[in-house]
């Protein structure tokens, strides 16, 4: 969902242009230099960059009160105002957030491989930064927050073209941070936050090819579209979460009741809740299944098997197996077994997160190998899909593309790598 | 340098592109059953193809023979027929380098990550196939089979459009790769060529996001150029190899002018191939790194001090740093030491391959860090930029795009990841 202002753009594509394209030279030129700072001073600056938020707190606050009222005259719904919102708690979370994203172990430098060849040149390839990263999101100020910490840490830089919604507190926040990082000796124009919010500017961005290195847009399903249809650009971006779980005959009724409900119902709104619940048709106790769900306030829609289950399962149609609802609404299909599990997962999964709950190893084995979801599960919920949950300390985001990183993304997916060949006077023959 | 009819495509546009839609997911479907074959099965299957190839010969020879006598015909430049020319000892070369790509090790699979989460769920990162590869090729023939074998071995489906000129040899290569693909198990559509020349299809397939999930561009630069400009699938390529050779004033005078010798004239017209020389301004014998150069045949063209080393160089216009000659030809520049060399390289570097001549290992340190090429040497001869020198058996290209894969890439850039999550009934708090 796109709230921005509308701004005819044709007359001013040219001066947006040059300036995406003078930002993004500045962000590669200071990106040079925080490339050559060892990780304790990228550590200590980000540090001073969360300590600047809390004390640019008023400040902040007062910013965030402009764009409420903006949002509040324009009659932006209660969930985006919601978003929109800074208060002392979240003030805190997100200086907090940097302060964690501080101690992450650094990349940059990691071996990733390493070769000897017969004529005694020895090969390794080494994580280096990507370079410049632009970040395109909408409401949630605390990102402008977050995505720059996680790339200071990796050693990128940053363009941020936050929401419209958000401009105000975008600015106060953006302003903080960058006390911070420039009191720590990182080059202010590491973290730029676009200047202006004509639209062009996202266009721009997404067309910066050999300036900008990669684009993560981060909100609505719209703006996601936006960026993958018309970026050239690399971009790192998952749209849809459509999550599989698949119940087969021989899971233990109680784990597969549990992790049904968890999976739905634990969050709905999040990327990783379950959209469509598979179920064998020899499963035992496929009540057990649903009955929780309903008594949670899931509204169950099923094809004519499920809905035998249950007389309270209303009728599936079509749409409803490509539907990411992200509120308490759950698809339900019976399935023939592991191998029509597979094509109902192959022909409607958005690559997001699929999981099985099974105990026959081999039908466990052959849904974690034949599902090529950027994440496949077995005997567990997909709400722990999530880059903290699997340990990464943060993530930029949870990726469906299939190049470069998948699944949740945090600073190893901000990284590269060179080949580095150190050799004794070879020439080759 | 693009040999193609240009045919007027706006009236074809619409079913170019389902045709594209529907090769690309025949090929999915092809895909998803060679990614369950065994690693033996998918060797074997190439071997057979290989063996194929020798039995098609006389047919593929007398194909060739009508795109030489088209060629001919045309016009095209003798550099040009040289590369659609098939012959025996051309033929056995191809068949050989399939069977070659059947032994290489299989990428697919392997485990790249693992971690054990305090709950008790384990995570792993396993290799998987991408899944459809979209390869765009002008002249020579070879690549039919060279760029379908790494896509096989890797598990990938691939969509071949290769250029007009060469289309009879193409498609006889390609009727018997599929013919012993087929023989030993493949599903014939894992390979497929596109069957019209119409460039619309080209076109079609750049934006066939979602459907073609990388595309690889093999031929000269205007088709890298296009490819890059058009694409929204993602491109694996580099369009230039503007590489230098820094020669610190401590290196060792004998290996820096055998290494310059050879970085430029072993091969001039290969990317890894030398561009610019830059000469340390207090190295003891610049005449000797440029004395052997001349003697070969090699057209300078320098700066005002380096013009100074010998009255042969001619002067060098702006435009020459960023020129990739791949002939007889260097820019030659003498720079004030490391800062001004890694000031140069900055510049002017393409990012494929740049080098370090110097005993100095502090300065061969600054190097190897600080100019983030896709390969970055010390004591070496770029023309080592090669998948088969590095080791990797083969090359599908070398890229010097940021993401997903740089340098020389084979198999394993060929391969994505997903995540596997083994639980005991983890649900999310």
């Amino acid at each position: 969902m796109s709230t921005e202002t509308i701004t005819p753009a044709d007359s001013a594509a040219e001066s947006v242009t040059t300036l995406v394209e003078r930002l993004a030279r500045a962000g590669r030129a200071a990106q040079k230099v925080l490339a050559r700072m060892p990780s304790p001073d990228k550590e200590r600056a980000l540090k001073l960059a969360g300590a600047a938020l809390r004390r640019a707190g008023p400040g902040i606050l007062e910013a965030n009160a402009k764009d409420m009222a903006a949002g509040e005259a324009r009659g932006l719904s209660s969930a985006l105002l919601d978003r929109l919102r800074l208060n002392e708690k979240r003030l805190e979370a997100m200086a907090a957030a940097v302060e964690q994203v501080a101690v992450l172990a650094d990349p940059v430098g990691d071996v990733i491989g390493e070769d000897a060849r017969p004529n005694g040149m020895v090969l390794q390839r080494v994580r280096i930064p990507i370079g410049v990263i632009g970040i395109i999101y909408e409401s949630r100020p605390n990102v402008t927050a977050d995505a720059a910490a996680l790339c200071v840490r990796s050693g990128n830089a940053t363009l941020l073209r936050g929401g419209t919604e958000a401009m105000h507190s975008n600015r106060a926040i953006h302003a903080a941070l960058v006390e911070g990082l420039v009191e720590g000796g990182v080059p202010a124009e590491v973290v730029q936050l676009m200047p202006t919010q004509d639209r062009a500017a996202v266009g721009a961005m997404l067309k910066a090819a050999g300036l900008i290195d990669m684009i993560v847009p981060r909100g609505g399903k719209s703006l996601v579209a936006r960026v993958q249809a018309e970026a050239t650009v690399p971009v790192l971006a998952h749209l849809d979460g459509i999550n599989h779980t698949y119940v087969d005959h021989s899971a233990d009724p109680a784990m597969a009741a549990q992790i049904v409900l968890n999976a739905k119902m634990r969050r709905t709104g999040i990327c990783g809740a379950m959209e469509t619940l598979l179920i064998d048709a020899t499963y035992p106790d496929p009540h057990g299944l649903v009955e929780p769900l309903l008594a949670a306030g899931c509204e169950l829609r099923g094809d004519a098997r499920a809905r035998a289950i249950d007389p309270r399962i209303l009728p599936a149609t079509d749409e409803d197996w490509d539907t990411e609802y992200l509120e308490a609404i759950c698809a339900v299909a019976v399935v023939d077994g592991i191998d029509d599990a597979l094509a109902h997962v192959a022909r409607h999964s958005s690559g997001h997160t699929d999981a099985v709950v099974a105990q026959d190893q081999g039908v466990a084995d052959r849904f974690l190998s034949e599902v090529d979801s950027a994440i496949v599960m077995h005997n567990a919920s997909s709400q722990f899909a999530d880059g903290g949950e699997f340990g990464l300390g943060a993530e930029i985001g949870i990726a469906t593309g299939r190049l470069h990183a998948r699944g949740p993304v945090a600073l190893e997916g901000l990284t590269t790598y060179k080949w580095l060949v150190r050799g004794s006077g070879q020439v080759r023959p």
